[in-house]
């Protein structure tokens, strides 16, 4: 039987999907069954890359939404507002939601989580993390078995394009950026991606659902490529690693209440060279998720583009048109718990003072004899464990000096560092970096 | 309400499947539903790595695969028969089938499917690809919107520990095969592994989900690493590729009835140093799949070892666990088309003389000047187009010319080959490869 498919938005996504629903052949057969009934768009007289008769048209997507002729409603405008109000109302009138709005899901998750459910629709969002790469569905679908202990990725095309020139080239950020801007690879206002907001939605998302139980976006400690320097990915990379903007969520406990206690985190990271997230380059997302038994996962691919994404919105529609063949949904009991992916434990985010991690730092110091014992001694007392020392050439007076600790507790480094600058011949902490 | 799981099988993967049902605390909650019920094992009285109730043990799969308490039967114990046999018992009796097994699968996967649609049960087999990898439910779950243009990757563990060690340390294949049966990696007889079968097994497999029909397994060619010299991997290595034993599925065209035509072949191949599988070292597996439009994503993950392959198995009964919450299945129209994944198109192999390939070929010649000029002309008068041809030193007499194609068709290639083993100069072809 047809399923009616109400597309909003006909941007570069929302094409890519109008372009498989209409080329049926070779795919899926299931496929064959995805009627467009309705697509809202902002401007009617547009030019557009495909062909689609203009009765399919109108400018007003609450309209797709009341369409009783359309099952689905296929969410792609982006944006808070109007998408969120437009996703609940598709849900009250009892319709599945597809939807690659990373930023809405990752703040209004639990909202819409609650309304579907007590609708006993599906709302799915695999083009919201990695474009065309399956994650979420083979997070829910798959890993289901594993207690899972990480997952960390390379989630954002644009800061990993960045970050693959500066380190190939030794080109400066700033030069990077505009380039990137010309030829498409990063927005005229690049905030979102280099400040580290798209990766931290995305994060938030795929927290919910490794961990089972939804996190506060808005406190997830966040930090982007904007103030990086090429000088540290150049020593990073002396040092044997590669700086990429890495989202990390990893488990750090659990209450006396049984609830979920998560580190999760973004920010520019030194991988080692062998770590397969090192290899990840240009705009090319990949997501590693480690569990028990499992072990080690990675998912890799193309983390952007009207294609891949259109691939994975459609991807949810065949899933949602496939499980109707069994059961037509209607209460939460009616819906397949993993396809659903409900909350089942609650989740909070660690306090950052109490979380482990190595850390890369540079310091700008007086050139004089003693200053790397000095600040390996200061180290040592705050009992942080160092990996190594180094001393790197300038161009100008002083020293330069990076050090790479082992795993520390972030109260004891950040102690460390307040006495380390006490010295009179330390100057400044230039650069302080988390270490995979 | 509890899933009753009959295993049968207690090796490796059955004892990890066991853990897993036994300690559901911190996996999906849906783990708690599922109760062992039953175990057929081999030898009541061997003991085992985990704590099982001797009531739950038997020494008769058939008596398992009858227990009216068994809804889900789980089939790790390998071999063709008895698990064919048990396998059909098993949806004979309505109820649903989890297997590890990609021998019985690639073999009589048509017999089994026909039998599952029959009785409206699922057969599900995550665990025969890839070990750990979520690959098949990828497959079918979430890269249905695409036209699959390629499947290829690195597919046994075993063969691929062995060429990344003959890789790093120049050792012989003789030698890296004991040490890897010594140390667990390769079984004392190894033949299903070094020879390809097992990475045939694997990519029929991959195929019929991919294509979305069978091809005949035994029509498949494969070649292995048995015959791999080391002075091979070493040239490639200079001409900046890495050989891993390569499995390959990739669309070749259409008949005029419409079935797809299918490349599929299992050798060692010359991976570009650059390509996301040259990287893929060790026990490790990767699959690639490439379509339209999704692009190219890869799977990577441990493909072998208890733990993974367990997760794989209990992602399997999850999925049929969660499903059966939204309807009972009974008939083929009561399945969900997506997870059933039976075939919908029919698939043949492609006859191997018009295929089209890279090539890698190494002749055994006299030192002699004008050697490569008459090579070079012989390929070039049939029309092949080379990429290098370079003479390598050796330590006995006559010259070691390896020549690196473009893509050529299978038969022009070969008419260059005897043509030059014509010429007088020209005593043997000593290696030829295909490469990526």
């Amino acid at each position: 039987m047809p399923i009616g498919i109400g597309l909003l938005g006909l941007g570069t996504v929302g094409a890519g999907v109008a372009e498989i629903l209409l080329s049926p052949q070779g795919r899926h057969p299931l496929v064959a069954d995805l009627e467009l009934r309705q697509v809202a768009v902002r401007d009617l007289n547009r030019p557009r890359p495909i062909p689609l008769s203009n009765s399919l048209l109108t400018t007003d997507p609450a309209a797709v939404v009341a369409n009783p002729d359309v099952d689905l409603v296929v969410e792609v405008m982006g944006g808070l507002e109007p998408a969120r109000s437009l996703i609940l109302a598709a849900i009250e009138a009892g319709k599945a939601v597809v939807t690659a709005n990373k930023a809405v899901i990752a703040r209004h998750g639990a909202e819409i989580a609650a309304a579907a459910a007590e609708k006993g629709v599906y709302v799915l969002m695999e083009a919201a993390v990695g474009g065309g790469i399956p994650i979420l569905e083979p997070l829910k679908q798959s890993l289901g078995a594993n207690r899972i202990e990480r997952v960390s990725g390379i989630i954002n095309g644009t800061t990993n394009y960045i970050l693959t020139r500066m380190s190939e080239e030794g080109a400066s950020y700033g030069d990077v950026l505009a380039d990137a801007q010309a030829l498409g690879y990063a927005e005229a206002d690049p905030a979102a991606d280099v400040e580290g907001g798209d990766a931290a939605d995305k994060i938030a998302i795929l927290t919910g659902l490794a961990f089972g139980g939804l996190v506060d976006r808005e406190a997830i400690p966040t930090e982007g490529i904007n103030t990086l320097q090429t000088r540290d990915i150049d020593y990073a990379k002396e040092l044997g690693f590669v700086v990429k903007l890495l989202a990390i969520a990893e488990r750090h406990g659990s209450d006396p209440d049984g609830s979920e206690v998560v580190d999760v985190r973004v920010h520019p990271t030194l991988v080692p060279k062998e770590h397969p997230l090192a290899g990840v380059n240009g705009v090319n997302n990949a997501i590693v998720v480690e569990g028990e038994p499992v072990g080690r996962v990675m998912f890799y691919g193309p983390g952007a583009g009207a294609g891949p994404t259109a691939s994975a919105v459609v991807a949810d529609i065949l899933n949602i048109a496939a499980i109707r063949q069994v059961g037509a949904g209607g209460s939460q009991d009616a819906l397949d718990p993993l396809l659903a992916a409900s909350s089942w434990r609650n989740c909070r985010l660690v306090d950052q003072g109490s979380t482990c991690h190595r850390n890369y730092v540079r310091f700008q110091a007086a050139d004089r004899p003693g200053v790397i014992g000095h600040i390996g001694s200061c180290f040592g007392s705050a009992g942080v464990s160092l990996q190594s020392i180094v001393q790197f050439e300038t161009e100008g007076s002083g020293a330069e000096i990076v050090v790479v600790t082992h795993a520390v507790e972030e109260s004891l480094f950040q102690q460390a560092l307040s006495a380390i600058l006490q010295r009179p011949e330390v100057e400044d902490v230039r650069c302080c970096l988390r270490t995979l």
